[in-house]
Order: C-alpha cells, then structure tokens, then sequence
C-alpha cells in the first residue's frame, strides 16, 4: 500500500511570504510585498491544486478560514475593498489570496498578480501586521 | 419599516454577459469573452459587496455552488486550470468569477481580468457552451 506524501509548503511560496500561523486546514502567510496587505492560506492537504480537489467539508472548511482571515485583514487594515482569488497559473500547490486594497494603492484599480513589482517591507512594519492580524485570530 | 430594495443584476454585468440560469443563492453568467470559458456566479442578495457580507449559510451555500460550476466548467472544457476570484474593484455587486484556463491562451499565464480586450462569441458557438453547461446543472 502506498502512502500520502507528507504535505509541504511550496518552494516558490515559502520565498515570497513570512508564516502567520496554521488554522485547521489551511497554513496562513503574509506575502512579503508592502503595497498591499497581502495573506495567502494554503491548505495542508497533499497534491491539491484546485478547490475542487478538496472534498466538501474540507471546502466549507476552506470558505471558513477566508472569512475569517478576510474579516480580520480588513478590521487590521481598514481597507476599501477585499480581492480574494485562487489562480496559481506559475506555482500549482493550491493556494488562495486575500489581498486588502485600498483606492490609489500601486495597482488601483486593476488585480495585484503582475501589477507593480514587490516591495520588501520594512521588518518592523511586517512583523507589526503579523502581530495584528495574529491578536484576532486563534492560530493553532 | 423600510424593506430591503429588490435584487437586480448591475448594469455592467448584464452588458458583458449571458444567463446561463440560477441556483438557489446566484445567478451563473457567461462573460461574452470567447478567449476564455468564463462563468460569473452572482448572489441574488441586495447590497452583498463582499464575500463576507454573506451570513455562514450563504457563504456555503455560496463555496457549494462555486464548486459546482467549477467542476462542470472544468468537465465540458477539459482546460488546464481553473481561476476562482472576488475582485469587484470596478463593479461593486459581488460577484465570482469562475474562469477556464487553457496554457497558450490569450492572457496565460497572466489572470484575465485586464490582459486582451474582450472577443464576443460566435453566437452559434456561445449558445452551443450555454447549452453544454446547462445540460450538467440542474437550474431553477
């Protein structure tokens, strides 16, 4: 019998994001780029690349934590509008942003995927973000 | 006591697209792209912005019918990926876009939304992918 691979967090996504925390299914980043408030959850479920490769209850689950997660990041952040998408066209590992933009932001009003390139926050800023957004939510 | 305004389908969405039908929370859309397969799920709930301005059961129900069309989208065209996202930055009626991504097409691997200007369908050929979705769901 063969067993699941252990699941583990794409290369390409560990680059560009600092850890959050781990909710139930999903692994919660903050993408390293200071024009937007930008959090990618990821579940930790093996091979998944689309939404439909979870089953039901790990897809309510998954609608669950982006409430959740876009609820607090735009309660953190005060933000004009909330951008949440599952695209993953360059990286496979299924993965879903949460992006809080505000109007004037570096790529208002278009999609952020390839608008301005990334800008590295400062690290007190980040870990400030990471330390709000980790105050509302009960990271495992 | 004012009562809530009837729903209706923004002015925008209704010029860039075709019904395909409704579900029990939305009305499933066809966007007038042939570039790309490319549903729009929009809850028939007044004043919705945001994902998160539906309660939990709507959210469900919300993820249940996103899933739904996304495997029946993925069934009849058999493209390479699916693009799931709430963006709403220029239309401000949430909606969600369900779109059918095939690498070599006209935005890969950009996402749609601002890469090549729209190409309205053949209307034999739109009427023929309308058909093919609505034989798979059971609409209202």
């Amino acid at each position: 019998m063969s067993s699941e691979p252990p699941w583990s967090l794409h290369a390409q996504l560990a680059k560009d994001t600092a850890e959050i925390g781990d909710l139930p299914l999903a692994r919660v980043l903050l993408m390293d780029d200071a024009h937007y408030p930008w959090l990618v959850l990821v579940p930790r479920w093996p091979n998944a690349v689309e939404i439909i490769d979870l089953d039901d209850g790990q897809q309510m689950q998954m609608m669950y934590e982006i409430s959740l997660l876009a609820r607090v990041l735009k309660d953190v952040t005060e933000c004009d509008k909330l951008n949440i998408a599952a695209i993953g066209n360059l990286v496979p590992q299924l993965h879903v942003h949460v992006v809080a933009r505000r109007r004037g932001d570096a790529a208002w009003p278009r999609p952020v995927w390839g608008a301005a390139p990334a800008r590295a926050y400062e690290p007190a800023a980040r870990d400030r973000l990471i330390a709000a957004i980790r105050q509302e939510v009960a990271f495992g």
